[in-house]
């Protein structure tokens, strides 16, 4: 039944061959190293592995390299010599994200006991507030050269917001799927941008179902699913997080990274896009060490990392930080690969952890988290204080989301005092 | 009573005089030229008139001063040499906003009939989502310059949360007025910076009599209010609006900018930002036009404008568009100038016409706004239909804020379709 499904996704390829994606020379896969020509495919043919791009990046010189990156446009299309797109992607339309703030933060890094200095990599600033726009600037890419017209997604949060935004400045349809019953609230951050938007009768994993299904069907041919069949194109966006990361650090590598964990695939993809930066010579080739950050109330690869296991036993998803909720993650195995061999850590925390982490960082840099960005923030803190992080290395922190998204984590912040308007009542208050 | 709390206002004073504030040289009376020192002051002392800082641009090249410009920050400080702010800004800790995207809008223009080339400037992705970044940025630096250890303001919004993420950032304690009765989620995302939150018992009015009676008070001593006694200093952030978009389009003024109208504030500034460009030699020296866009249930600049009065007469507003709800706009006076000077406008839309440009704009170019973005797009549309605004020229027009702070707009944006997880089911909703 697997291999049915694989094979018919696979099947689905109106324009391979030909297409221009840039560096992009083939599909790989990563268990077997088996390569077929880029196309709309996502598992091996042989072994079922995940595929992943393989580039062309002969004739790249540092010194250019680095030219043409600093005087590009002020999004991931800086990047476009090391992404699997056509090297005049800035000039189509599409949202641009990318270049977030590198935030230093000192009054974050006073409170952890941090002296090697600390940035947070705030992705909120992205066109739709997360990290999703730049995977899925990839897919529309890949969706564009292989002549897909709508453009979809199974979803319960960011992704879908991601995708309407993206299909909408591009011109191309899009369908969303989401559990019929999602709260008002997201319902209407995907439906303003006016594509479809499906509410199926059923769990998250019936969607992701009747997903699969559709990709096999004649009628779901031109469909892109940005997450699916185009998968091996849109991961390859958060190569871009550590791009910018080591250019806003002056080219240079920082010592401790600390990424959260939902699929696995962002921390690979940021461990990839490190070695580029290092065997391309942009950067020199020194140790670092990436860190997983996970809810306890989902924290498969956090369990398996600290009990020395090879394999992710699946969970249950049960936590605030509903954007980091997979409780069977597709690359936990090579998550745990990349926390030993480079000396890092998987680690999690509370829900209450969580919340007091966001707290944490808007009252001491002004930055609004998402729960993932809760996450990352708690389980920086918690690694301090076990001595698995380095207080006096270089350290970033990714923030993948904005605290306006998930505003019900903080519900319970309110006014410090209430008021008449008068300078008397004022100073009663204790606040004059 | 009005004298009174000016001179009051004007007496704290901690550390006027000696201040750096790099170009910024002087306070001079919009109405009577009367000019003070650098100081928390805004109103003239002679005739109770605006004051707003005079500068001195002396011995700025223009090629020179583009070179620093273009290799500056991706953020407003790259135009620190034309701001009230020292020359090390960007070292210091703060929010470095601004550099947004200008949106290259090709579908909405179609839409629209705009063939001269149509480009919104979108401001929502500004650190905390607003265009308000851009001024709060600039007041935090002239409390710094006075010695103010309490950043404060009176709102019912986008600036609560802009003043809570300066302050947390730079280090300084905040303390923020609002009606006590404010929803809940506008409460959250102004208190989840830690400062101090203040419910006033009363009006939004009476919330700004009380800030005005603390400034006059010893209590107020070493607080700055953003948009009282720093307002000459804050107001200086809307014209990196009008430099960022002639940068973008290459040192360029466009030919048409639509501006939302509250206090009209940002209307003039753009335009001193303009004629500043203009007369650096940054730009060329042509002819713009400047419309204003209100919204009809708070309209009082449109109404002076249409009726061709020069007095504005003040209006009870009622529209979803309470970032623009401001009845008794000081600086409308000098937008109806500005308007009619440059050959422009002031036009107002319903609420139905705001919701309505509010979807035009996520359809065709994935930007989510805020209200007062609907008022911009929905009053450019009805420019265009009355021939007010030449579709054949090169038109900005502003979203000053995101669509995620009044998603109550669209609330009633929903599913196309609820189907169950079956291809039979997606078939029969007409999606195959
Ligand atoms: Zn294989
Ligand atoms: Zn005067």
């Amino acid at each position: 039944m697997a291999v049915q499904t694989v094979e018919s996704a696979n099947a689905s390829t109106p324009a391979a061959g030909s297409v221009d994606l840039g560096p992009a020379a083939a599909l790989s896969c990563r268990e077997c190293g088996h390569r077929v020509p880029l196309g709309p495919v996502f598992a091996c043919e042989e072994c079922f592995g995940p595929l992943e791009i393989a580039y062309d990046f002969a004739g790249l010189d540092a010194g250019e390299l680095r030219r043409r990156i600093e005087s590009g446009p002020a999004s991931i299309w800086r990047y476009a010599p090391l992404l699997p797109v056509p090297a005049d992607v800035a000039d189509k339309p599409n949202l641009n994200p990318g270049w977030t703030p590198l935030v230093r933060a000192d009054r974050l890094a006073a409170e952890l006991g941090v002296t090697g200095g600390l940035f947070v990599k705030d992705d909120s600033g992205n066109p739709t507030h997360s990290f999703k726009d730049r995977v899925v600037a990839q897919a529309l890419e890949a969706a564009r050269a292989f002549g897909f017209t709508t453009l979809s997604c199974s979803s319960t949060g960011n992704l879908a917001g991601a995708v309407g935004a993206a299909a909408a400045r591009a011109g191309l349809r899009s369908c969303v799927f989401i559990p019929h019953d999602l709260e008002q609230g997201k319902v209407v951050m995907a439906a303003v941008y006016g594509g479809d938007l499906v509410g199926i009768e059923g769990t998250y994993d019936d969607v992701n179902r009747f997903c699969s299904e559709l990709i096999g069907d004649p009628a779901g041919e031109d469909w892109g699913f940005v997450n699916v069949n185009l998968r091996p194109y849109y991961a390859e966006g958060s190569k871009t997080l550590a791009y910018e990361i080591c250019e806003q650090l002056g080219w240079r590598v920082p010592d401790q990274i600390v990424v959260p964990i939902a699929s696995g695939s962002q921390l690979t993809k940021i461990d990839k896009g490190l070695r580029e930066l290092i065997s391309l010579g942009l950067v020199e080739d020194r140790p670092y060490k990436i860190f997983g950050a996970q809810a306890e109330g989902c924290s498969p690869v956090a369990a398996a990392f600290k009990a020395g296991h090879d394999v992710v036993r699946p969970q249950k998803p049960d936590t605030i930080a509903k954007s980091l909720a997979i409780g069977n993650p597709a690359d936990g195995p090579y998550v745990l690969d990349i926390a030993r061999r480079t000396g890092g850590a998987v680690e999690d925390v509370t829900d209450e952890q969580i919340v007091d982490a966001i707290r944490l960082l808007a009252r001491t840099e002004g930055v609004f988290a998402e729960t993932a960005g809760g996450v990352t923030v708690g389980v920086t803190r918690k690694l301090v204080e076990s001595g698995a992080l380095d207080p006096a290395l270089t350290t970033v922190v990714l923030n993948t989301g904005d605290g306006l998204k998930t505003l019900d984590a903080v519900a319970g912040t309110g006014l410090t005092a209430t008021i008449r308007p008068s300078l008397e009542s004022f100073r009663a208050a204790g606040l004059g």
